[in-house]
Order: structure tokens, then sequence, then C-alpha cells
């Protein structure tokens, strides 16, 4: 199912709507189901660095198909999966990355970061569904 | 000067508004002028190989502050400037990337790629001045 | 429509029975419509080269959906299109990649590296339809 | 002692067969014994963010002619080996990468990723001997 720009625009305005609830200027990154950049936004005042943090957390989300903090589960345990974190570009694992669902269908992946781990899930999740 | 956000989804609707009206699907990145990303979209159907020549697009022009097609004059050159393409982790020396004009001041550089280059300038163009 | 190891394996088998027919040692990569690798093979005696001309003209062809020769249009009139070649980690403009019909509908991207641009594109397109 | 098409694939159907006993869905990746690709196979429904861990988990075991987990050994102890995980294009230190053995003889490397630890290492000791 491909990801539209209405989809994109929609998930990008629920997400930015709950970052400026929150105070929290952030970078929002929306991808395809296959990792290509849809729809990416810096909000005034957001980190520089938190560009490409952005980014990775939905790429890590999309590349396992589920949270980025569920990837740091593995990421952390080191002795079983020891640099995993420096595999494909750089993984991140905590949270912020998510599936954005369409009813039952995944339909993209959102990338938050700005604000605390709990904010940018908090304003991830805002986008999560359509 | 500091580009906002507002200006950055104005930039962004003047420029998508033509690529439909041309009926061109376009990549068009807008980076602040120290080129760090501040808006992008993927028009629907816009190839997937146009995210990152709309990127470096926009980069160019930022890096040498004028059209990207100029640069490509120094790039042709190649007795002068052997490889200078290879430099910046890659320019992109066609037309498709300017500056964004506020008045007289510089506030964004834009990006698009997608069509003839000729299209992708007049793209850009809708683009860079509010 | 998204690609079945099935459907991989059957491309790879009418490409590398063309390769064998025509005694050229290939490499020969297929990918699915977002680009990433499905089934690579690398076929005795092919160049250690080819590996990566292979996954290029299979990538080139998947981020323009089209032949990679018809990119290497673009590439060639470099005052038109000055080192787009430099893009996307790199572009192959020249025949061998190309996109796997079912129907009416692209599966899949094929890559062929080995032999003459010619042969590399008859045996890509022994792949090309299933 | 050149690895030929015949064993690669005679390798990948070994991995492939227990994966398929195991309901892992894998991404598997076979090199030769200097680290030139022969055969990779994404199976269906395997993470996308696994073709980079397969890879790396082979190249790490061909690197050091041992088991990927070993090497995991001395990027654990990063007083003695601080970011040695950085080098070769990043290493993968935890199971799922080993030689191939053909008699006493090492005729390959595989990388296997797609479910636990314990799962991958089964998958690629499937095909660790031929």
């Amino acid at each position: 199912m491909e990801l539209t720009s209405d989809q994109a625009f929609q998930i990008m305005q629920q997400a930015v709507a709950k970052a400026k609830q929150l105070s929290v200027p952030s970078n929002i990154a929306i991808m395809d189901i296959a990792g290509h950049m849809k729809l990416f936004h810096r909000m005034d005042e957001a980190w520089l660095g938190s560009i490409d943090i952005a980014i990775k957390k939905a790429r890590t989300a999309m590349l396992f198909r589920c949270d980025s903090e569920d990837v740091g589960g593995f990421l952390s345990s080191e002795d079983r999966a020891f640099v995993l974190n420096n595999t494909n570009g750089g993984l991140v694992g905590f949270g912020g990355g998510m599936p954005v669902m369409l009813g039952t269908n995944i339909i993209a992946y959102i990338g938050v970061s700005g604000g605390s781990t709990e904010q940018d899930m908090e304003i991830a999740r805002a986008g999560s569904r359509i």
C-alpha cells in the first residue's frame, strides 16, 4: 500500500499539533514502508542534532517493523547482540520511532526527536494512526 | 535570518503548485542557509532516485550561494577543477537548486528533481521568492 | 506487490540459463521494487568487479523505474545533467538493469554484469518477465 | 579452493531448510574466503534490517577466520580493543556468522540474521558443512 502525500501531511499535522501542545520543538520524519523519505520537517527551534536522530528512529522502526525502543532491547544486551547498533548505517534504540497504522495495515513509519524520550514517543504516537 | 516553518511551508506550497500545474511529480528539499534540512517532500509518483538529487541540488546551491547550474560551469572545465564534483559528499551541477529570496536576503535554498532540467528549474523558481 | 522468493529464484534461473547459453559468467542481482536485495548470485568465473556493477544497474533501474541505459541518456549529456552519476551512491548508465514484469506490473528489478553490454542486456531480458 | 555455485546453492538450501523448520524468515549471505559475495537470499517476511546484519556477520567471520561471536569476545573488552567494532566498515560480534567446511578446509563463510541469536546460529550451522 503506497503512502500518499495527503496521508503523510495528515500524519505530520497530527504530530506537530501534539509537539506544539507539549511545547517541544521537534524533528519529524515520515517514511514509506520501504524506508524512502516521504515528508520531513524540522520545527522552529528544534535541535539540529535531532534531524539525524528522527530519521534514524523512523528507519530503525522500519527495518524491524516495530517500535524503535524494542530494537533497543536487543541493543542493550550487548553480550547477546554486540554492536548490532553499528549495522544498517546506525540504529537508534530508544523511543520515538514507530509504525503508522491505517486500520490494520502499516502504511508508514514515523520518527520524532526533540524532547525527552517520553515526549518524543507521545508526539510520534499522535501521528501513528490515521 | 532564521528560516521559519511558516516560510518553509509557503515555499513548498508554491513549488508543489507549480509541479502539479506542470504534471511533474517532484522531490522538493528546502534547507536553511547553513544547509540543514527544514522541509522535504516527495510527491506521489516521484522517482525514488530524485530524493538524493533534490537534496544535493539544494546543498550545492547552498555551498556556493548560487544556482546549482552555475556550479556546473566550474565542474565542466575539468582541467581547472578536476573532480571538484567529488567534494562535499557529491555536488550536482545542473539546474533545479537555487537560493530562496525574501526581499534582498537569501533565507533558504531549494532543490527540485523529478522532471527535465528546465521543469525542475521552473518548479524551483516558483518557490524561490516569498 | 511483494516479490516472493519463488519468483526471485525463477527470475534468477531464467537469467542464469541464458548466461550459460551465451557462456558469459555473470553477476546477477534481483531487488524488490523499493531497492532491497532479494537474491544475488555470482556465477563461477564471473569478475569480482561485476558484483557492484550488477547491483548498481538494478538499483539505477529501480530508482528511475526504467532500463539502466535510459538513465545513461541523461548522464551522457553532461552539460544538461552534470555529475548526475554521482548521486544516489553512484548510478550506472549502461545496459543490463531493467524492471521485471509479471503481467503489467513491475515486481522486481534485475541487474546483470559480466559480458559485453549487449550480452548483459540479453541475460537481464531473459529474467525480465515471469 | 574456489567456492563453486553448486556448493553455494547447496549451503543455501541447507540453511533455508533449517530456517523453514524453525519458522524463522532469514537473510542468508554466503561469501567466498576472500569475502566476496557469492550468493545472498532474503527469505519472504525476513526483516529488511537483517540484510546488512547477515552480510556483516559473514564478513566478520571471514575477516578473522572464526565464528562471529568469537570476535564479539574481543569487542566486549573495550579497554583492550576500544572501538575495534568500528573497523572494517563495521564488525558484528554476535552469533550467526561462521566458516563453511568441506572436509578440513574452509570453503566459504555464511552469515544468518532473522531470529534470536541462537536461531541464527542454528540456521548458519545447518549450512556450515557440505
